[in-house]
C-alpha cells in the first residue's frame, strides 16, 4: 500500500460529508469541477485524491453520489463498526461520550476510564465509569481498537503506554502533548487552538466586508 | 495578498508548535531538512509554505528557532490578543473555556452565552453565564473578536447570523452541522470524527507489528 498524506486522508473524509449532503438532497451524479468548487480546491487535486485508490466515475458522466461516498467509506474504513475506551471523564470526555456524530459514523465509546476514586462508579450516559487499573482486560473484553485520551497532560503517555501494551494500535489524544507512538500504532493529538489560528490568520489578513 | 491555502496555515501552525518545543529544549537554529523530518514532510515543502510570506533563514545555516518562531507567531496572528465569545454552555463549553492552552496563546474567553434561564446568572470558571438575547450588546462593550458555537445543530446557524450581524468576522462552531457565512466573515466548522477517520483509515490499511 503506497503511503498516502494525512492531508488526503482529512480530504476524502471532507468529501464524505460533502456526499453525504448531496445524497440527501437527492443528488444522484455530480462532476469532478462541482465537488472541488464546493471543496475550494481544483478538480485536478480532487481527482488525484481519489486517482490513489483506483478508478472511480466515468468520463463525462461524472460520480454517481452514492456509489462514491460508499467507496469513500470503505477506504477510510469506515464499512464497519469500530469500539472506543475513553480515558479520563472530565467536561471533553463526558462531551464526546454523549456525541451523536460518533454513532452515526459507527464509532462507539464501549468503556470508559478514571483514576478518581469519586469517579469510578458513576454512571455517565449509561456508562459506568471503570478503575483505569481494569483498562487491560476491558480492552481484550469488549474488542476495542482505538482509544481515546482526555486526561490532564501529565498522565498522558503513561495511558498512551498502558494501551499501546493492551495492544491498541490506534489513539486520539486531547491533552495538550505530544506522544511517542511505538512502531504499528499512530497517535493523534489533537489541540483546539490550531482552527482558531486559521481564525486569527483570517482576521490578521482581511478587511470586513465593505457595505 | 495572495491566497493561501488552509493546508499551509495548518503547517504553518504544527511548525510553531514545533519552534516551541526546539525553544524549550534549548535549540537555536535548525536546518529545513530537520524540522522537515519532524514534520514528516519534505524541506521543499516547509521552505515553499514559508515563502508565502518572505525570506526566512539564511542558506547554509539554516533557521534561528526563537527568530522564525516569532515570524510565525506574526503570520498567523498570534503577536496580540484575541477576544471570545462562547455560545452554548454543555460539557464541551464548559471544557473549552477552562483549556489552558487558549490562555497560554494569548485567546481569552471572556464571556458566555445561553439561552437556558437555569444556566442563565450561574457562574462557570469565574464567567457569569449571559442571555443570549445580551450578546449585541456585549460584544461591543468587550470588543469580542472571536465566535465559537458549541450550540446543539438546530440552533447554529440563528447563533452564528447574531454573531455577523453584530460585527463578528470569525466563528470556530463545534455544532455538527456546515454553516453560511458572509462575505467578509470566516467559519470553520470542526468535526470530532475527522481525526477518528485518519485513524480508522490506519488500522485498515496496515498490520500491528511484528514481534
Amino acid at each position: 500500500m503506497k503511503k498516502i498524506s494525512d492531508s488526503t486522508i482529512h480530504r476524502l473524509s471532507k468529501y464524505l460529508h460533502t456526499l453525504e449532503t448531496l445524497e440527501k438532497n437527492n443528488i444522484q451524479t455530480i462532476s469532478s469541477e462541482k465537488i472541488a468548487k464546493i471543496e475550494q480546491i481544483t478538480s485536478a487535486n480532487f481527482r488525484k485524491d481519489l486517482s490513489f485508490f483506483g478508478s472511480f466515475g466515468r468520463r463525462g458522466l461524472g460520480y454517481n453520489v452514492s456509489s462514491l461516498k460508499i467507496q469513500i467509506q470503505n477506504i477510510l474504513g469506515l464499512n464497519r463498526s469500530w469500539n472506543i475506551a475513553l480515558i479520563g471523564i472530565g467536561n471533553l470526555g463526558t462531551a464526546l461520550i454523549d456525541y451523536n456524530e460518533l454513532k452515526r459514523r459507527d464509532l462507539h465509546v464501549r468503556c470508559i476510564f478514571d483514576k478518581n476514586p469519586q469517579k469510578i462508579g458513576k454512571k455517565i450516559k449509561g456508562l459506568e465509569v471503570l478503575d483505569i487499573k481494569r483498562l487491560p482486560e476491558e480492552i481484550k473484553k469488549q474488542i476495542i481498537q482505538i482509544g481515546i485520551i482526555t486526561t490532564p497532560a501529565p498522565a498522558a503517555q503513561h495511558i498512551a503506554d498502558m494501551l499501546m501494551d493492551a495492544g491498541i494500535r490506534a489513539i486520539l489524544n486531547f491533552a495538550p502533548k505530544t506522544l511517542a507512538a511505538r512502531e504499528g500504532a499512530m497517535i493523534r493529538t489533537e489541540d483546539t487552538t490550531t482552527p482558531l489560528q486559521t481564525l486569527t490568520y483570517y482576521l490578521s489578513h482581511t478587511k470586513p466586508a465593505t457595505k
